[in-house]
This record gives structure tokens, C-alpha cells and sequence, in this order.
């Protein structure tokens, strides 16, 4: 039986292998040095660590650790989640408000799952994170672009978006070090979003995967933080702080969502492993994350700065990037008429590889953007392939 | 903002917290001898092992195992399940037709994901497995359960549910030890499932969590092995044969399928922990799974037996029920007016725990049945268990 005579779901027809993807197979290639990724820096993960840690656990737990446990995720884990939450972000969670998740991305397609019939509208950032339009157009909504600035969405655009489209049932934001763009909201934006988001009677997903690799300047509150009409669900995730590998993330939601949260959660993978929540929260209890997000965040600026440097002698005047204070990412403005696509193919030929912008636009037609990783590039790979790339660039645009 | 005035997914008016989960919830209660669960016996799994084996692939992989990793899984597990699959149930499948799933749930999950659309048809075993009929049901689809006894679905039942109902999508099967009933396909029926779902161009979905704990006899070919047109979706883990908590399963499935299932695998939770599947694929390096099963089958025959041996003495001769040859679970068959969801509160009153049957058909109307579990309840207590339930039904059956 082929593919065409199999009857699947009609969410399938939006499923189709990128160009990009297969683009983005080259990157694997050793010489090539890739800004194309989303990688953390690996030789910071505290592997010994986890290794002892894993002794422990099995040692003091034993067999429960390898047991089948409780959907909302370990007590222990969730309580070190939500004093985090409330000492680094300024949120006023409880344990009770947690639910562990697979990753951010579960907590993504979980929110796609109990908010979206087929034809609902999700406001998002122009441009937006790649995962979440993956996870959303599983359940076949339409996309709503609102146009973006360095400061978040415009508020006058926002109220117009929210005025204009029926059935909007959520609004996602990335507010701090955007992906892609890398950008972060300032405190008036994110007041104004949840005034208005609660205003229309449409929740915020407020996705914060980057909020604490900030390089310099105070950290903002949350939106979570700022919300007082309980009305924002909060991802987060140990990722981009911890260790992307185990795949331990978690959402805080108001009472009524998470009801709704833990009911697919259970029904999309029973629970989050229950091993992986035991050796996170033993990690927590004995080491903390500060001196590790301490370490990450040294590594990351020096690689910002690195990058900045080259980019600031000779990226072409007609490109403008942004200067993002925390993150893995920054972001390409490129000439109106060029293509990220192909200059990505001429930068594959100089053994140099970065995402083209265009797929993170749900509803496509800014080709002419770029998103550049930082994070993962020992330093003069930084220095080589950001020279390599601002060559190509000059060498092809008008 | 309350539940009311939120605007969900049509989906969520499906979900509702059971009864039956309320009720089992008492379960947990130290004095209770529970045969409710689903439990694999926790004492006999291998944590020091496991520490032995996380030292060893943090030592010999460092951040590695630690990092983001393909959605398909890890090669090396991956081969190892292939090779599994074909020595125990005589497919012939490859490492590049299986991609790793977190538990199979989440196997069950991704089939809903691809292949419904609201209104379309599931077929399923009457009764089946509660965990499918959660997964599915958030897809909206409509359950038709086909008529089953001792050796598997009728087939003219199976023929005419085929012939009479449009946009039947998928045939969901679980042909070893079932869960709930712990009935086994014949070899017929197996054959004659795979040639009725390919005349019609319908999909068969083979759950297989408990293959390989066959207490006697020999074991059948999976319908992935009878089948001869690529037509068979085969979920499999490692819950029941090694450790549930670690979420560890797969999935095998023809290419056009498993393109599909690859996708949504990524828009779910991009992919399965690496450092699980470094750890479990380390343990089969070392230690192999036969000793563990082998260690299983002795100790669930074991509980089996006890059980039924009191059942044979005990039980009132209105209630009929299974002798499985493996797996976790038996079946009563109740006198056609009594309540499965009745006796369990009287049996709670006494301490002793099953699930009412009821739930586990989809369409409802069968509640003069339970699922007993024989697999993690202490020798001593599934014998003082079984006599306590016999008792009761004794005192309450006419």
C-alpha cells in the first residue's frame, strides 16, 4: 500500500519534509561551522555530576525511581520549580500550579491540544519560534502574525488583531531573548499585552526557555508576573539552563487549565520519566543551577561579543542584526530583495551554515531574514565563521 | 476568568475527571490490597545495574548523552529492538523502520494524531485498552468495538463492523495477554486480521506490551510477522519487560507511515530523553533483557496461580473468568445484573481493590465485569486478596 491510498488525518497535509530540513542535513558535515542550531554549549553539562547523582537516587529510592509515578510530575521537583519561578521571574506560584512536562515542546503541543479547533486563530509574534507553529498546526489553526518591534508586539496592532479575527484562543509570546529573533519585551509591553489579552478574554502562552541566560541588565517579571487576572500559562524548561538531553520541562497554569493539562498530558505519555524528575530534582537539592547558568551565561556573552565584533567591521551596511542582551540567538535584516535560502546555499560552499528566517513566519513572505545561534561554536569558529559569512554577504548583495 | 468562559478545544468536552479514577484514588491507601493497578512488581527491577550503566555511558559519552539528539532515537537501541522483535516475534523489521516513543501511550497518541480526523472510525477489541481509548478519544473519533472471544475478534463480526461503517481508519489490537482481559489471538485469527484490514485498506495497530511475559506454551507470531503487506503498525516497550518509569518504548512501522509518525514524534516532544535511551540501550549492551524476564515470568506465573487457585475454590459459579498464559491481568465476567462499580465499593470496605470493567469499552453497557491485576501485589497478599474478593461476591451475587 503506498502513502497516496493510505486515508490519514487531514492535519497530515500540512506535515511535509522542509527544504530546510534537508538544507540543514549539510550542517552535520564536521568542517562546517553551524550557527544554524539551537544547541546549548555541551561541554558545560555537569555529566560527573549526573552520574553521582544517579547513584544516589537509585541508591536511596531504589526501585521507585524506576516506577511508574503521578502525571503531575514528582512533589519535590515541582517545589523547586515554583521557588525558582518566584525568586528568578517574580512569579506567586505554588507547587499545586505545576505541572512537569517532556520538554517545553509537549508543553507546546499540549496547549495546541486543549485550545484549538481546526480554523481557530493563535496571535503570535512576527516572526516566531519554529517549534510552536510545528505544534500548533497539528490542530489546524490560522495563524495571526502581530508586527513586532525591538520593545514586543505593537500594542495598536495587537488590539487591532484582537478586534479583527474571531475565535483568537490564545496569544504566544516569547517575551525575554527571543528565538528567533532574540529580542526582549520591555515591562510597558507586557503590561499592556495581559491588560488586553484579559480584556478580549484570551489567555497568553507566555513561552520562557531563555529568561535567565540574561548577559547584562536587570531581569524583567515575567508576563506570568505581571498578570493579575490569572490568565497566563507559563513554559519553562531546564533546557537551555540544565541539559536539553533529559527532556524535564514544565508549565504553570491557572487552576481550571491545568485540570485540563494534566488530562492530556496523562492521555499523550502517562507521565514524564519518572527517573529523569528524580535525578533533575536531586541535581537541585545538592548543586542548585545558579553556578551553572553562571557558567553558561560567561560562555554565551564572550560568544555574543565575539560575534557582535565581527559583525559590527564587516557585515554590510545594508544588513541590519540585532544586539540581544541574553539568549542563544540573534537575527538578520537583510535587503528587501535577497533571499536567506540562497545565501545560505552560498555560505554552505564557505563551510558555513545559519537558519534563513522565512520558516518562522507561519504565514511565510520575509525571505530576507536570517536567525544566527551563538551558543554552541567554540570562540574562533565564532570569530572564523562570522568573517566567512559577513564575506559571502558582501560579496553577494547589492 | 472561570472554566465556563474559557474558550477550548471542542476536544476538552470529552475530558472529564472519572468516577472510577476517584474511587481508585482510595486504592493507595497503605491497608488495601490493590488489584486495581497496572503495576510490573517494582523489587524486581535492576536499579544498582542502572547506576552501574548511567556511570558508565556519562563516563564513556560525557555531555553527549546529555545534548539534544535525533527524533528517530538512538541507533544503537534502535538495532537492539529490531534484533529483539525478530528473535521473539519473527518479524523481519530493521533499525530504520522503528523510531523511539516515551512509553507507548505516547505510541498510541501519535496514531490518533495521524490518522484521525473528527468522526472517523476506530475499531477496537470489546473490551479494550483504557489508556488507547483516552488517547484516541481526543481525536474525536467514533469507537466501534467488534464482537471478541477467547481467540481473538470474531471474524464475521470483524467483516461486517469493515462493510458497514465508512472511514473506518485504523484496527487497534493487543493480541497478546490483553489488557484488560488477558486473552491471546489464535494464529487464524491473527492471519485472518491482516488479510480483512488489507482487503479493506484499513491500517492495523498492533499493541504489544506483553508479548514476552508468556508464563507456557509456545509464543505466536505478532501480526507484524503474519502480516505480508506492510500494513501493520507495531507498538512495543519497555514498561512491562524492564522499567515503566523509565518511558522508554518504540514503534515499527512501514516507511510511508513512519515518515508521518517521525513528524509529529518532532511537533510532540522532538524526541525521546537521550540519556534514557543511552541508559537502556547500555543496559542491553551489558545485561540484555532475557535474565530480567525470565525473573518476571517466575514471579507473575507465580501470583497468577496463587490467585486462580483460590479463585477455582472461592469463586461463586455465576462469575466467570480468564486463565491467562501471561501478561498482567484477568478478567471476571460478573452475572448479567450486577455492578462492577457496586462491588468495588463493598470491596473497599474490606480492603481489596479492582477496576469496575466498564471503562474499558468504549461505548459503555458492559459493567458486570473487572480487570484484576496479578502482577504487584506480595504472594501472601494476592492469596488473602483473592479470598477477601471471592468472600464478597459471595455475600453479594444472587
Amino acid at each position: 500500500m503506498s502513502t497516496s491510498s493510505r486515508r490519514l488525518a487531514r492535519r497530515t497535509e500540512r506535515l511535509k519534509a522542509s527544504e530546510i530540513r534537508e538544507l540543514l542535513k549539510l550542517t552535520a558535515r564536521p568542517e562546517i561551522i553551524s550557527f544554524a542550531g539551537g544547541l546549548p554549549a555541551a561541554e558545560l553539562f555537569p555529566a560527573q555530576e549526573m552520574a553521582e547523582i544517579t547513584r544516589r537516587v537509585l541508591e536511596t529510592e531504589g526501585c521507585k525511581a524506576l516506577q511508574y509515578s503521578a502525571t503531575e510530575g514528582d512533589p519535590a521537583l515541582r517545589n523547586h520549580i515554583a521557588e525558582r519561578m518566584n525568586t528568578k521571574q517574580q512569579t506567586r506560584v505554588t507547587v499545586d500550579d505545576v505541572l512537569i512536562t517532556s520538554g517545553s515542546q509537549q508543553g507546546l503541543d499540549l496547549t495546541g491540544k486543549i485550545f484549538l479547533d481546526p480554523g481557530d486563530v493563535v496571535l503570535c509574534e512576527s516572526p516566531t519560534y519554529l517549534g510552536a507553529i510545528n505544534a500548533f498546526a497539528a490542530y489546524e489553526p490560522r495563524f495571526v502574525e502581530v508586527d513586532t518591534d525591538d520593545d514586543g508586539m505593537v500594542p495598536a496592532a495587537l488590539e487591532k488583531a484582537l478586534q479583527d479575527n474571531e475565535n483568537v484562543k490564545f496569544i504566544y509570546a516569547i517575551p525575554d531573548f527571543q528565538n528567533p529573533s532574540g529580542r526582549t519585551w520591555s515591562l510597558e509591553r507586557r503590561q499592556a499585552l495581559v491588560e488586553m489579552a484579559h480584556a478580549h478574554g484570551v489567555v497568553v502562552i507566555e513561552d520562557s526557555p531563555y529568561a535567565e541566560l540574561r548577559f547584562e541588565g536587570e531581569p524583567l517579571p515575567a508576563l506570568h508576573a505581571v498578570d493579575t487576572h490569572d490568565n497566563v500559562v507559563f513554559l519553562g524548561t531546564f533546557s537551555k539552563t540544565f541539559c536539553p538531553g533529559l527532556r524535564c520541562a514544565w508549565l504553570a497554569a491557572p487552576a481550571d487549565l491545568l485540570e485540563k493539562y494534566n488530562m492530556v498530558k496523562q492521555s499523550a505519555d502517562l507521565h514524564t520519566s519518572t527517573l529523569i524528575q528524580r535525578q533533575v530534582a536531586g541535581y537541585l537539592d545538592v548543586y542548585g543551577l545558579d553556578e551553572n547558568i553562571n557558567k553558561v551565561i560567561d560562555v554565551y556573552r564572550e560568544r555574543r561579543d565575539l560575534m557582535l565584533g565581527v559583525f559590527d567591521e564587516d557585515m554590510p551596511r545594508s544588513v541590519s542584526y540585532t544586539r540581544p542582551a541574553g539568549g542563544l540567538f540573534l537575527w538578520l535584516n537583510l535587503p528587501a530583495e535577497s533571499s536567506g535560502r540562497d545565501l545560505l546555499e552560498l555560505c554552505l560552499e564557505q563551510n558555513v551554515a545559519f537558519v534563513p528566517g522565512g520558516a518562522f513566519f507561519p504565514n511565510g513572505g520575509r525571505e530576507n531574514t536570517a536567525r544566527i545561534n551563538f551558543s554552541c561554536m567554540q570562540p574562533e569558529k565564532i570569530v572564523e565563521g562570522s568573517r566567512r559569512l559577513c564575506k559571502v554577504l558582501q560579496d553577494n548583495l547589492g
